[in-house]
């Protein structure tokens, strides 16, 4: 009988997918839910790998031009209405502002007062208020393209939300530019998904797929809708990041015209670009294990974490002293234009101290005991490894050594998850098949099914929908690298030009 | 007859010192009024100065152990009714969520629909959401202390507002701790405001008064509160950052607790401390002059702006390459922990170009033309001299004294503002004096007046309201540094303690 390893998280993967979530969001100590409905509270550990995030997407995005502006939270209803397609996607699930104050109620308790005469609906994307200001920014073709950012919190009323994944208030970006050409506000979206492609693999090295929505999963009043997508290791996909081609829907709703070189005036091209805070999800469904997340290097709240051992009362200054002399020649070596992040954790709690690292997922963990210093060496520990592989190394060769055994620890998360998304992505060409793909092999476990699909669609909405219908399964892009390919629908059998992503979705 | 001076402004201080404020705001390209009442746009050139200020302080706060994190934007009314005097002071002026989904009315319009059970206030600050975390983060004298900062939107519905200065939606950092001891959680009260003096005389060359909240100026719900004042040009006071002392009133109406050392329970102590984008108001009444803002080089969005100027086409080249290769120089070159931010403006639009970054108060502009180029030199003017002044110096001298001539421009601005408030500070000991010094000259200009009173008062409510009924006048502060001293109170002549600041304030 096969001996069951311990493990820091309970359930694991394959015992329930969606309770492993949860308990290691708690585990990781990186967020919780609130007593207010839908929203999270993210936590120190969780919001300092947002700040990494943030920090590596916003020098990005200003390499290329882009500045960051602040719009109003508020957006009046009469602006959100301004373009048809837009407010229907939106209207169902917004919070909406009617009163301005709290006063004394008839049964004591305070109650809304001060009717607004115009209610506001709390923004769950910005493309209307910001459009009014662009109407006025922008007048000659000399103002464009106009380039612009936001970083701050949106609101879309949820009924089943997940900590990161769902909620009803999250952290995003927002991008939003304008341009005097269609081409050009094209290119624009294409490189703010290469960004995001960028963000995904080299940061938070999560493998993705590059490409484009179906009409029927455009975002609402957009031409075009690009995206990134990602394989969860319950093989499901994860949208990660979008950029939206608007054409001139929103330039014609918000008014926004410029002069062109000839004096004539026309409406502007605009284009809208985001992430959020569900990377984080992303991420943690990526690469966590049972015994909780692995952050990866490059975006992790600390690098490494020192762990001084002394159980003698006469040994603790000694190795306290060479504790912090190590972390002083670490915080001092630079790791990507950034410098190395280092904990010391000294506190008496036996072996939970170790473990609660390993849950928090820090890539590195440093034991330094009165052995390890008598032999001036350090006993190693990566986080992408087994817990008990643990190497003595000698102290100057972990120092000068530490960013490329970080750089592996990075390369090795993203090949490791390119390999799972391989094995688990398959070509099907024959109907039955492709149902059997996705019909889970043991009906109390709905959540293990096969993965990713690349099948021929004969592009009509009908099949598409029947294919969500029948099996909750999606098409999740059509890949930029898909060739032209003569093939017939796995749906009807009609004639297909080319292979799309079939997969359930978070 | 003296000639008048041409000026970017108009009015200019002397001439409307409200309307001059907003021609700045508007000038210098800063920030708009957004068509959501009460609700600001910052505009690039203003956030952009939002990102240093934050980075600034960001770093400050984590230096003494402070974390980030994240709390909802809502806040359900039976938490804030939870600290009756919080409610109290925050009730009358809050944007309310009553429902959460829109929906066709019967007259073709949407209307909210989805009433919500419990009606959710927009924050206005967040001690009562975050006490309910920290009331489940606590639990042992070993989670203490809890140091915690949050970077949001705040909501705080205002009739009147002024943008920065008085805003319904502001941005700002709320930093909220929890302690085992009032001792403790006394001294980081001190230790932040510490920190926001810093920020305000270090970096954005404010100087300022720190001092104690008289009870009725306290926040409310706060045991003690503190401050700092700065002096504008109006010589009005602006409040410019506060740090509380809640003693157990929001742990009590929280519920966070702890078990101390002898395994007995208690409750916690808490602070919390706060400095939001009025401070750019602040920067801008203090430093702009009547050709628009002068920005102090330390949060200045760009430092320099190089003006390449070719008359003729065949010159186009090598001044362009010139002005190249001397951005480059400049970026490579390091000013307190960060690269020098470079401009360079080659549009060909005549003397508007120049008047432009005036405008914007960019700290140093310079002029290439083909005559600079043959002598190796640069032509360089600085924003806080009057525009004509500009001096001719060698490109290289130019490039090594760049870090020297910005930390003189830094504290040329902090000391002019230093004078300023000195010069119209002073000492009064008679209530005639008193209340002819606060009545301005000429009544058309009540914003004309004499400035900040260092007077007695015998520490009673009643004559602190009667003297802001008569005069609108308040005591901004009780200066820590005001020595103890027998004097008559300046408005009912009993016996005072010390002196303490009046002033009219923003």
């Amino acid at each position: 009988m096969a001996k069951k390893i311990q493990t820091a998280i309970t359930p694991t993967r394959t015992e329930d997918y969606s309770e492993w979530y949860q308990q290691v969001v708690r585990a990781s100590d990186m967020a919780e839910h609130s007593p207010v409905r839908g929203c999270m509270v993210i936590k120190p550990w969780g919001y300092a790998l947002w700040e990494n995030i943030q920090r590596s997407l916003d020098d990005m995005f200003k390499e290329t031009g882009v500045t960051n502006a602040y719009f109003p939270l508020f957006i009046p209803l009469s602006f959100l209405e301004k373009e048809a397609e837009h407010v229907e996607g939106f209207a169902k699930e917004c919070a909406v502002v009617t009163h301005h104050r709290l006063e004394q109620g008839p049964e004591g308790g305070l109650v809304p007062a001060g009717k607004l005469a115009e209610p506001l609906v709390v923004r769950p994307t910005s493309e209307t208020i910001i459009g009014d200001s662009f109407s006025r920014w922008v007048s000659s073709y000399r103002d464009l393209p106009l380039l612009i950012n936001q970083w701050c919190n949106v609101v879309r009323w949820e009924m089943r939300t997940r900590i990161f994944l769902r909620t009803s208030e999250f952290l995003w970006q927002e991008g939003h530019t304008v341009h005097a050409t269609a081409e050009e506000a094209i290119a624009r979206t294409g490189q703010m998904l290469d960004i995001y492609a960028d963000l995904a693999e080299e940061y938070l090295a999560v493998p993705v797929i590059r490409g484009r929505k179906t009409p029927s999963e455009r975002f609402p009043g957009a031409v075009d809708t690009l995206c990134i997508e990602a394989m969860m290791q319950d093989r499901k996909a994860l949208q990660a990041g979008t950029s939206h081609f608007l054409g001139q829907n929103f330039a014609t709703a918000s008014g926004i015209k410029f002069q062109n070189a000839q004096e004539a005036e026309e409406y502007a091209w605009t284009t809208s670009w985001g992430a959020s805070t569900r990377l984080i999800g992303g991420l943690i469904m990526t690469h966590g294990d049972d015994d909780g997340i692995i952050m990866p290097p490059r975006v992790a709240p600390s690098h490494v974490v020192l762990l001084p051992i002394a159980r003698k009362a006469e040994e603790r200054a000694a190795v306290m002293e060479y504790t912090e002399n190590l972390a002083r020649a670490l915080r001092d070596t630079w790791y990507h234009h950034t410098r190395l992040r280092v904990e010391i954790d000294d506190r008496d709690i036996g072996g939970a101290r170790g473990w609660e690292w390993i849950k928090k997922g820090i890539p590195l963990r440093v034991e330094i005991g009165p052995r390890d210093i008598a032999a001036n060496s350090v006993f190693v520990a990566r986080r992408d490894k087994p817990h008990r592989e643990k190497t003595s190394v000698r102290r100057d060769q972990f120092v000068s050594g530490i960013t490329a055994l970080l750089d592996d620890i990075q390369k090795n998360l993203f090949s490791r998850a390119a390999d799972y998304r391989k094995a688990h992505t398959v070509t099907i060409d024959d109907r039955d098949g492709f149902y059997a793909f996705f019909t889970p092999e043991n009906a109390e476990k709905p959540e293990i099914h096969g993965g990713f699909v690349r099948a021929h669609w004969c592009e009509s909405a009908e099949c598409e929908a029947k294919i969500k219908e029948d099996l909750q399964v999606t098409i999740r892009c059509i890949p930029f690298d898909s060739p032209d390919e003569d093939g017939r629908c796995i749906c009807c059998g009609k004639p297909s030009p080319r292979r799309v992503i079939f997969a359930k979705a978070y």
